[in-house]
């Protein structure tokens, strides 16, 4: 059961009662994950979600990480993500496999393919500084398949910029808002659109933001209706997100 | 420019260029608001998202509220939503405007009608005393016109109960994952399904729950992709965001 | 020394270096204040300031508010501020002496008379629950002889509602931004503004606004320069130190 | 629309209701900002309020600042403040464009321009190890042309240091008291002055400091009138306002 | 071995090492409290330390101090102390033993016996709110025999009133300084006197006050020499320990 | 498979590998919970853990508690232990089914039977006005079947209180540590005994304690080896364990 | 009295009221701790309760951690663990005396030797960067004679992951439930056994993980019986206190 | 006015009512201070206490420190401490003046000579890693002419530890309790002496100490009374207040 299609169609026939889901899950337990002993790798979620892998790199050593993405290039997973990843540690992964490597968000792609970007989403950071975690945030959405639009430094404290820029958030199916400090471009831009907002505290800042406290509060907070909010700094949960927010159609007459 | 289908004309102008953004908000600045002097009640956001309008009632005097509600009344809004409102203040409502009250949540929806219920969200709870957000949820989606699946009192530390009913989870377009205490249904959902995790917090428990704060911090934390968190007791947000995704394909044509 | 131009040469005196200030302080000591013995009232602000006292009415008894104010009163202050004291505490201290109560921000003004309004203060917020904070602040303004500008329930979630107020704002000295939730309009209205911006947060909100925490550290980590936050909920503070500033070109001829 | 006075008449003419505030938004509109993809720089601010630029230099990669100073000094910007700048990156721009650069604060000045110092700013610290903020405040009203008088090391627990200097303090237009720890200056000051004071609590100190949140909370409580508070080790911010407040009269033909 | 004088000697044989401690333990061991079920009175503080004996008030019945209370009156107890006892709870004691009370602290000297005032305590406080806090200091240090000296209301707002008590405060042997919001009176004290200040924060106050913490953490970061700091609102521990600090030569022979 | 002897046979055969987890859960399923739409009662933790069932009371109206117990005694549960339930719904409760109630923890025990208290668990506490809090953990265990001894009010500041019941402690099998404030208790007899110590902390106290943070904190510190913590004032999870601890060789033979 | 026999008669004896508590406190007294100036060396704990003895190596100097080793080497003490202590700190001490040096968890084991698994203690981890916490705990059971199974990466966002491993958890008589991030593992884990889960909250993760603070939140609101918790990244603790459950029906005799 | 005694005549003048404040006040401001520029250096605490002068060492330059000691030296000043400064800078120092310099608790002694020890403070700690803050404690405490007793290492997890040297705490005038994690040695020997007790709380620990603040709120909720805190890891401030607590009776004359 490898590609998508089958699971697709037992998926139907649990919805339509025709297979229990406890059948339904004995059937996926075949070959579930691969145990590596310090890892446990998940191949369903890839074939479920159509999603790209993703290894959270901090905390784990260079052989952990080659070990978890050469099994996993090896069942052919593509566009592997690996966050937080320094220089370092990237150089010894890509002497191993073909790697992307993106140093101003930390972020590993490996074993990397063009997708098409398909619906349109908006990253928009409130200052220059937080590029990092936007970055990982659109880069993810991107290896996913997604169109996605840059819109930086477009902070509220100075209105016009976000304001010159209504026809890109228009035209967007999702917004991410990536601001540190006081977080208000949630708001904002929250009050300006009409689709989703996803909104990502960033550490950016110093004294009362309290390492991203204070955007996090604020955009738990926001009056506008229509965001939600991740942790602080985690742009791939945004850029993940985003993305099965913005191809939810391609599902839709499977859901209906 | 009363109708949805005239301002839907003029954004896909301002997406293709042919209209300024600024020319667009002159036109939308026609009557954007009235001004109750206490409040600015916008009925932009109702053409503008086709969505049911919402006031926060804590805070305001039953005067204020209908005075709100009833100029919204006047200019064809339906569906109001009148959130965290006593039954006292709601019974004040209902003399002078028709109104469905529901107790366990504190909603109010003044002007009700019936709209049909599209896709599937299903709201999930992990105890019996989560069940005021989650009603505030699932009324909310119902009247901006989903189809709503309640699923209550599921959580982790009784995992049969949530297995049993995984064919419910994955059946779902979205999922609006409410509890407190530890939080922990969000996670262990969005493992599950493959759609959009919407988690709401809850200030359901005591000591080191610390008004919702517990909840609040491991929904941020999660490990599962696909999850986003709104503020604590935020049922509203959650139904109103649900509704937003689950009818994203209706949009489809307008932004690819 | 009972009246300020006494206080005023002296005070230059002192700034010519022809008085030291230890001097000047022994002459400012004669009768400083009044022992009450729960009390000690200081008659020296009133002069030095010009300004309105003020006593924070919670966590007195109405006796000891009546003291208080009837001895400044027999000293000749006027326009006395009580800041939170309820309506019976209200009703007792009118028996006594001359009061204007205002039952929003629970506010008494005794011994009240009419001043007129200097310059010009824009008190701003972002929704209609805020109020109570706002008239807090714009009654304090207006006690000290300044003219007030009203501009409820504009916060940046419908950004149009502010916009369509520039004007409003642009004619301020001194705007004063009362905002609960998120606090964001401190920041949006700092960055249109080329005045002094003080920042009231609100407790007003749920959840994870944290009794006012979340708009304070919003409106502390803003990215408009110019702003500056006084305490949660504190009218009278921001109210009093716009006037300050909105009444600074009257002082400009004795300190250039 | 390049220089103050043509914006100033256009400011009026809004004010005086002869040009709607959206034809000036328009009007200002034009190149509003130059985008540098990482960074969008805002001209207006300078020309709307006469001050100093400011870039926050944390966070921000060398070739970034100086790309950002470049394009403001060809626009004529002068007296360009880059601040949390360290020596290297300060070296960096100092190769490329005129710098001074004042390693304790770690703030650079570029294209540095001597500017008559006007009213009288009092920068006080409790303590010698406040100096890096308040060096950053004083530094920052210096540049946008104010006088500024410093008073370092005057912490209230030794009161006869603050006494001595009362006549300095009395002088003041506006305070700008800088203290970590205990935070009592700001208190202490307000109740001895009849002008504006701006608090900075920094983040001096250890244990239970907690990184400034003690100085910043005891800061917000103060319980003199006329004091505001900005972020941790804000002293930018502190000088930026006191600029404003200290420069109020030459603004009051414009706006009576 | 009921009276001090027993207990020092038992004491000094410990000090000189002609008894143990063990052996000096299990002297004192013979009948070492009452074991009431839902308590254990010890009757070893009182003699041991000569101290007014106390009972928290809070959270127990009024029977359960009833019991207390007469079983300690049994064996010989006078002033004992119940704080934190409301009206009602405090009638039922004194139908049962002789009481007197004191509403605003809400405290309770039962078996009430003159003391003669020793040496010199002074409690000063910040504002007159803090009354409460600071009688139970007072109340409680002249239960057990010490001068009192208050001076209340003397907030370093308005610094001459507590400069204008510059001589009480010199001739103080302890000073108790009790203040709430930013908590700065124990800071100017500290740096004023040469004795022990025990500074008590109160939970007077609002918003960034959040019960007393801003007081706190502003008292624990004095720069004054010589402060400590105990619970806030905690009167009776703060009247306790300046009482032990009063007394202190009356063991000066016993310990060199 | 309604009784605990069927179901251990089960577990055993999964435990020697005869039967898959995933078999043993399908069998399991069968009739896994009853669904009272608000609540899905679970009668497996019953059978399973041989367990006195828990409803947590508060935030249940009293019909769903009464429809919980009702259908639990309908299954032949005893025992069934109703916590923070106030009078008022205690006597709803108890006029449908046989109930004991305990004021002072607030906890009905529903169709209660005696059971033989086996091993020795102390509960022992800091304060008289932890007795709540204890006696939820002392009727829980009792109500599992354990022999429990009440130690109260032997808080370490009054040291030989506790150490006057060494032996009580000492001929523990586990010791349940109940107390408020500081919560130094658990350090203390976690150094004494050698068995575990569960900690419960309390939220008895005031200032800051802050509900109960201190002595969660104290304890989640606490030196001694063996100690580990329950939520704040949840009596009932520390008698649970508790009693798992105490009766550990009674499935000794089941996992050999 | 240095072998634990003569100690476990001597306690027996005091449990049966023979001998008195002082009486045993007195014996214990003999050479209780040998005292090297920094260190007072507790060999009680090591005969009271047949554990390995444990060195906390944080804030100690090389030179103080191989002083107390040595001493407690001489005495007989075996399996002594060192934690958090670095590799160069190890190898100083691995010079000196015989050391398995644990690089993960950065734990020495002093004067190893081997010890026969009894039971079976459960280690399971949310994700892999949990490692060195649970290997600390593992170790110090392994060390403390228990037998310890690993399940690491397990966490419930890939819930099959655990299910397909039900027959490892449930063969355990105590399970240590290791998680950062949102630590829900310990809830499902708790959920799913019937044996004690002693949660261990991990400071992995970032943002709003706080260092641990969500995890550690999450655990003490655990809704699952039988859970309780030791501090953040205490793995020392966890796997102590597992061997004492798991090990309790070794003393079941002497207790009875 | 140089020398102590001059000072106490003329305090004790004030106290008479002889002079007045305000008088003594102005013959206490000849010279009162040295003005450094970044430095007040203040000459009459020495004179006013008779004590060691100390200079916080964190945050400032070497030479500034310099500047600050020679100034002091000069002036007459011996025993001078400057905590908190690293082995460089004290080499930088010791290069200028006579230096004494202690690497543990990072505390040098300038111009250092020996005073004879009176009376006797006790020193204890509950762990070896606490041993940096409490010889910050011991060694200020002996430079200010007093006799210390260190008591290290006895915490409360083995009690037996604190009770064999009962007879060293019972002989104390005054103790200062340190200790880290859950802080609870201030409790338990706050029950065991009859003398003030000084509790410093350590950043010692990990997890859920929060640099000390674990520590922190259990000394301030201390059960036991007499207790009072300072700072987190402050040293000094405990040596320095135990010090005036134990030469209280030097003034006794003078106060009554």
């Amino acid at each position: 059961m490898d590609n998508k299609q089958d699971i697709l169609e037992l998926l139907r026939s649990v919805a339509r009662g025709q297979t229990s889901p406890e059948e339904a899950l004995l059937s996926l337990k075949e070959e579930p994950f691969e145990d590596l002993d310090y890892a446990k790798i998940d191949f369903h979620r890839s074939v479920r979600q159509g999603a790209a892998e993703v290894i959270y790199g901090a905390g784990k050593t260079p052989e952990q990480i080659i070990g978890i993405v050469k099994t996993m290039g090896e069942r052919g997973c593509r566009n592997i993500l690996v966050t937080r990843i320094g220089q370092e540690a990237a150089d010894e992964l890509s002497a191993v496999v073909p790697v992307d490597y993106h140093p101003i968000p930390r972020l590993a792609i490996a074993f990397p393919e063009e997708r098409p970007g398909r619906g349109n989403i908006v990253v928009a950071t409130g200052g220059t500084s937080d590029m990092a975690v936007a970055e990982e945030a659109a880069l993810t959405a991107e290896a996913m398949g997604n169109k996605v639009t840059r819109l930086y430094d477009v902070g509220v404290a100075g209105l016009h910029r976000l304001l010159s820029n209504l026809d890109v958030l228009m035209s967007a199916r999702c917004v991410v808002a990536v601001a540190g400090m006081e977080g208000a471009l949630a708001s904002v831009v929250g009050g300006l659109v009409d689709c989703p907002v996803i909104a990502v505290p960033t550490s950016v800042g110093y004294g009362a933001s309290f390492g991203g406290l204070s955007a996090l509060l604020s955009m738990l907070n926001s009056c506008a209706s229509g965001c939600s909010v991740v942790n602080i700094d985690n742009g791939f949960g945004a850029g993940y997100l985003a993305s099965m927010i913005n191809q939810m159609e391609s599902i839709k007459e499977d859901k209906k």
